[in-house]
């Protein structure tokens, strides 16, 4: 558990699930060696590549990969001036990725995740594991004590209520990291050699209510349900603000599952995470976040959508509306974060015009 | 972890912790011989063994053990007229013991409860696991993707509010089942082999608002913190109801909690379940609960308590007040119960006299 699996011990499954409607976001600024170790998992599938940073730069892609690859310049390109809305300069610039697909899943990973290996020592496929939590249904309703239901040898336990026992659809998929944890600045700095050892052999459903600090690091999500939502905000150049990408996606969306009834899972699958990022970068890029925080964290919990939100679009614009009103106090910068959820939302419904909007539950 | 650990793997700890603040209550209607098994963990403590059924069996419990023995008799005449309130012919009645315990501690178990191995093999002290759980801080605000941030190698992930690590204090600590689930009737016939075989080495704090079905099985709490609210109900003889004591209790307790800012931690300690209870007995003491938990559920997520309920007792008497009110209409039994409901309290309070009453947090 304490190594990564080498590229030898990863089999690839008999028939790749989903392999058609599935595409693999990865950001990144350097070369994609990590994906020789992810080849017998990742191989089937087509890959969606942001390159962030310089655009003259070229990223090397190991033979044999499906992929599309976009740099700042495509990216400006094909969203015109409300490319304004996708960071520069940060991993948020992957949201690109989850805007230009057109599959109905999105796996999204980064390059220095490799493949981690389960208490018995074998590979992890990471990926066969989120399909897994997207297929089954979630229970955010009342919490069940052997965790996930619908894993082979569990069940809802005695006392759980039946009517709720269809469960809901998963939206998404959370996976955890072995070795390197996904601690913030100062926990790096308290805590530098810490590392995650405890494979907990577990998928669980996050409670309708409840707030979760959501990592992009290796996360999966039903995009038809809930994709418009997964804008990955205003970070890096030109913002007072990094490293919150994921938690403000994370939050935005957990409310917006919870008000259609949609289901967000996490724990299983392990990446086995391998450097941690600098902690002395990472403070500057966080220490406002680590302030607002404590103010959007109560906002968010507050937060109630009307009712006549009824697709994950209507959903985002009164977030939006809700932001500029509420956190503008805190800082200007949400002022410009409410106006580039409004353009983001803009710039998906452009590249994904009505044939592919979505409904509450049901892609049209 | 398919089979239970044997005596003698099972190795004491240096210091048995909380030795003279824990009691440890067993109901039974049958000799203790499953003791045998626990020894090394367990007789360093208190047992108080609640006898259920003929008061005039004579129950064997092995040499060495510090306890003391209550059958119906003793019952009836310490709590007198009162004892009306203590279930008979179902292991509900195990809550008197959590009465007479002059301890700040609970630990309760059944008799067909195991010593269950961990997957190294090696034998689970499950007392030792729930006074961690209790002794360490709840997380009930946000969720930690990590889990229980106060076990080792764990903290507060990236993302999670500063302000919020302090945690709370941790009333209750639900432990898990390998072997034998925890099914009702219904799954039990339809599943007859299904063997739990999972061990997810996680702890984890159930979120505030959210409710779960609390087994009495293997079950520690905090009874200064949260013990007016451990009432198991009216159950067995007489009742038309059985097998829901544990979840009675377990709604009550969580939403007072809620109420409380005290915290539920489910997860380890396992034991190992030794036997499945008939499923056709079962299903005639459940069938009612299958159908009324439909409205009790949704009567206890709705509940909100008056902000005077600064205490335990309070909370309890405003939920006594609701039961009556609103789930009377559902069957005439939920009358009797509201009425036990306020006996029991009269009884506690009469057996624990102001000095050992209950404020929110702080045991006066």
């Amino acid at each position: 558990m304490a190594e990564p699996a080498t590229a030898t011990q990863a089999a690839a499954p008999a028939v790749p699930q989903l392999k058609d409607e599935l595409d693999i976001v990865i950001p990144t600024i350097r070369n994609l060696d990590f994906l020789e170790m992810w080849r017998p998992f990742f191989q089937p599938y087509h890959l969606i590549i942001v390159q962030d940073g310089d655009p003259s730069k070229t990223i090397k892609v190991p033979d044999g990969f499906d992929y599309e690859l976009y740099n700042r310049n495509d990216i400006n390109r094909i969203v015109g001036p409300k490319a304004s809305c996708i960071s520069f300069k940060d991993s948020a610039c992957r949201c690109f990725g989850y805007m230009v697909s057109k599959k109905k899943y999105i796996f999204t990973i980064d390059d220095d995740c490799f493949v981690a290996k389960d208490p018995s020592g074998k590979a992890i496929n990471a990926l066969e594991q989120h399909i897994k939590n997207l297929l089954s249904p979630s229970t955010p309703f009342f919490f069940n004590t052997l965790y996930d239901p619908f894993r082979d040898g569990a069940d809802f336990v005695r006392g759980y209520p039946f009517s709720l026992r269809e469960g809901v659809p998963t939206a998404v998929s959370h996976g955890l990291w072995l070795n390197i944890p996904d601690y913030d600045a100062p926990t790096q700095l308290v805590k530098p050699l810490e590392r995650n050892t405890r494979f907990v052999d577990a998928v669980l459903t996050i409670p309708k209510g409840t707030l979760f600090p959501m990592c992009g690091m290796n996360l999966a999500f039903d995009r038809e349900l809930i994709g418009p939502a997964m804008y990955f905000g205003l970070m890096g150049d030109g913002q007072p603000i990094g490293r919150y990408d994921d938690m403000w996606a994370g939050w935005c969306t957990k409310v917006i599952c919870d008000h259609l009834a949609l289901g967000v899972k996490t724990g299983l699958p392990y990446i086995y995470h391998s450097k941690a990022s600098n902690p002395f970068v990472n403070l500057r890029k966080e220490y406002k976040g680590i302030f607002w925080q404590e103010e959007i964290i109560p906002f968010f919990q507050q937060i109630v959508l009307p009712k006549d939100c009824t697709t994950v679009q209507k959903c985002y614009i009164e977030l939006a509306k809700q932001v500029k009103e509420k956190l503008s106090k805190v800082d200007p910068y949400f002022d410009k974060l409410a106006e580039a959820m409004v353009t983001w939302i803009e710039a998906w419904d452009e590249l994904n015009p009505t044939g592919s909007s979505v409904t509450n539950g049901k892609a049209k």
